[in-house]
C-alpha cells in the first residue's frame, strides 16, 4: 500500500492557491518527498500528512522551483523535533546547492547525501531508481516500486513436511535446510505477483528513458506545461512538455493512470483541453494541487 | 501618501493561511520590500499589488525566514519582464547569502546591494534609516519617512516681488536671486510640517533604538512573539519580544499606531490577550495576514 499526494501542480513560480509541484508518498509510516519548490513545506501541511516522517527526499534537478524551499523544510523538521538523519538523493550538483541553500538556517540532524549514479535504493520497503531525462539541466525522473511476495501456499510445506517455524523464512525468498534437505522458496510459493509502482518525473521533453520507466506504472505523474497547441513550440525550446504529448507519452507506455503537473503560470484552463487530452489517452487527468490516492496491490483491500 | 501592506503575520516558519512576515511599502509607484522569507512572492501576488514595481528591498537579518524567499522573489520579478536594476539593504553578511541563495535562479537584471552601514537611502521620496536592534545575530530595524513641504504663500512672493517661474524653486526649498536680491525659502513658507514616517522591527528584544525610531510615528509594525505571559522568559532568552513589550515600547515611543505581527506558529489565540494589550496601550493591535493602510499627510485627503 502506498498512500500518494501530490503537494503542488505549479511550475516555475508559486502562485495563491497553487504551490510549486512536488510529491509526497508515505509506505508503512516512512515518508519519501519528490522535489521541494518554495513553499513545499506549507504544502505539506495543507495537504499531506506530518513532515516528521520524511525519511528521504529526491530531487529530480536544481532548478529554484524544484529546491529552494528546502532550507525552510529542513528547519522546520529542526524545530518540530527531528533528530534522525535525512536522506537526500539528487544528480551530483544537488549537494553543493543544498548546502548554499542552507546557510540561512540551522539543522539540527544529519544530512545523507547520495547522486542518482550510485543506482537503486531501498527505504523501508520502497526501491527507488532515478533515470535520467531531457530537461535543459541535467534532470532526472524516478520510479518507486513496493515489491509483493508471492504466495505462501502452506498445504504445500506440510506436505514436504517443513517444521513452521521455518515457513516465513521461505515465504520471504529465503531457502531453508531441515536436516539433510535443502528446501527453496519456488517449492511452497505461488507465481510471483505484481507490485505497486509509480514513476515521478517532471521538466522534460518526451523521452524513451521516462517511457520505458512508466511502463505498466500504477500512477505516472509527469509535467504537462501547456495545454494549449500553440505553445507547443515553446515547450520545445523550454524542454519541457505538453498535456498532448505527456498523454501520448503516457498511451505508449501504458501506464494505468496519469497525472499531469508543473502547470505554466499562464496555463488557468485546463478544463478546456479535458476532452482534448481524453481522446489521446483516457487514462491521463490534470491533477490539482493536494490530490491524494491510495495504491493497493491489485485485488487487496483497504485495510 | 504611503501604501502600507503587511504581507504576514508569522515568524519561524510559514504556514497555511499564515505568511512570513514581510511589508510591503508603495509612493508614487514606486514599492519598497521589507523581508523576503519563503513565500513571500506569494502573498505579494494574493494581498498586494505588483510585484514589479519594487525597487528596493530591504532585509533586517539573514535568518532563513526573512531572507529564504529572495530567490523565487527576483527569479519571478525576472519571467515578468523586468530589467531595471534592484537596490537591497542590509546588514554586511546580506550580499554573500543572497549570492548563495540565488545560485538555483536565472536574475536578468542588476543587483545592487548597499550595507546598512552606508547611512540613510533615498528613494524615490521616501528616506531610509537603518537602526541596529538586539536580536541574537545583527539584525535591523528600519525607518522610512516621507517629507512634507511647508506651506507655499503665494501672498508674501508677490509682496516680496518674485517672479511666478522662481516660485517653485522656493516651494522646494531652493534660494534664488532675481537681479541683485537673493530670496530664501523661508520669505515665502509657511512653519515646518510634519510628513510621514513608519518603523518596521522585528526580532529584537525591546531596545532604546527602537523606542527613539519609532518616536511619534504614524505607524509602528514589531513583533509580538507570544501573548502567553508564560513564555516571556522563552522569548527574553530567543531575542525576541512578546505582544505585551510592545505595546509598551510602543506606547513609550509615542507611535501613533501599531501592528504586532512575527507570531511564533505556536501562537494562534491572538483574541485571548486583545485586552491586555489594550490595557497597556490601545493604539497596538495584533495585525492579520494582508492587513493594508494608506497613510496620508495629517489633515491631507486621499485621492
Amino acid at each position: 500500500m502506498l498512500d500518494v499526494c501530490l503537494l503542488g501542480t505549479g511550475g516555475m513560480m508559486p502562485l495563491p492557491g497553487r504551490h510549486l509541484t512536488a510529491l509526497l508518498l508515505r509506505h508503512q509510516g516512512h515518508s519519501i518527498l519528490v522535489d521541494c519548490g518554495e513553499g513545499t513545506q506549507v504544502a505539506i501541511r495543507k495537504y499531506a500528512w506530518s513532515m516528521h516522517s520524511i525519511d528521504c527526499i529526491c530531487f529530480t534537478h536544481v532548478h529554484g522551483d524544484h529546491v529552494a524551499g528546502i532550507s525552510g523544510l529542513l528547519s522546520s523538521m529542526g524545530t518540530e523535533g527531528r533528530t534522525e538523519p535525512v536522506h537526500i538523493i539528487g544528480p551530483a550538483q544537488i549537494e553543493p546547492v543544498i548546502s548554499h541553500l542552507c546557510i540561512v538556517v540551522a539543522v539540527p540532524f544529519d544530512v545523507i547525501f547520495h547522486t542518482v549514479d550510485e543506482g537503486t535504493f531501498d527505504f523501508f520497503g520502497v526501491t527507488i531508481t532515478p533515470f535520467p531525462v531531457n530537461h535543459n539541466i541535467t534532470c532526472y525522473g524516478y520510479r518507486f516500486d513496493i515489491d509483493r511476495l508471492p504466495v505462501f501456499l502452506p498445504d504445500r510445506a506440510k506436505a514436504l513436511g517443513i517444521p513452521v517455524q521455518e515457513w516465513s523464512k521461505l515465504q520471504k525468498g529465503e531457502s531453508v535446510r531441515v536436516g539433510l534437505k535443502k528446501f527453496t522458496p519456488d517449492q511452497v510459493r505461488g507465481p510471483s505477483r505484481r507490485g505497486i509502482s509509480l514513476v515521478y518525473s517532471t521538466d522534460t521533453r518526451p523521452c524513451r528513458s521516462l517511457e520505458d520507466a512508466a511502463y505498466d506504472v500504477d500512477l505516472l505523474v509527469t509535467e504537462g506545461i501547456y495545454g494549449d497547441p500553440d505553445k507547443a513550440q515553446s515547450a520545445k525550446e523550454k524542454k519541457h512538455m505538453t498535456a498532448q504529448e505527456a498523454a501520448l507519452l503516457a498511451k505508449n507506455a501504458g501506464a494505468r493512470e496519469s497525472w499531469l503537473t508543473h502547470y505554466s503560470p499562464s496555463f488557468r484552463n485546463q478544463r478546456d483541453y479535458v476532452r482534448d487530452i481524453a481522446a489521446i489517452n483516457p487514462t491521463v487527468r490534470f491533477a490539482r494541487d493536494g490530490d491524494r490516492k491510495t495504491i493497493l496491490f491489485d485485488d487487496q483491500e483497504e485495510e
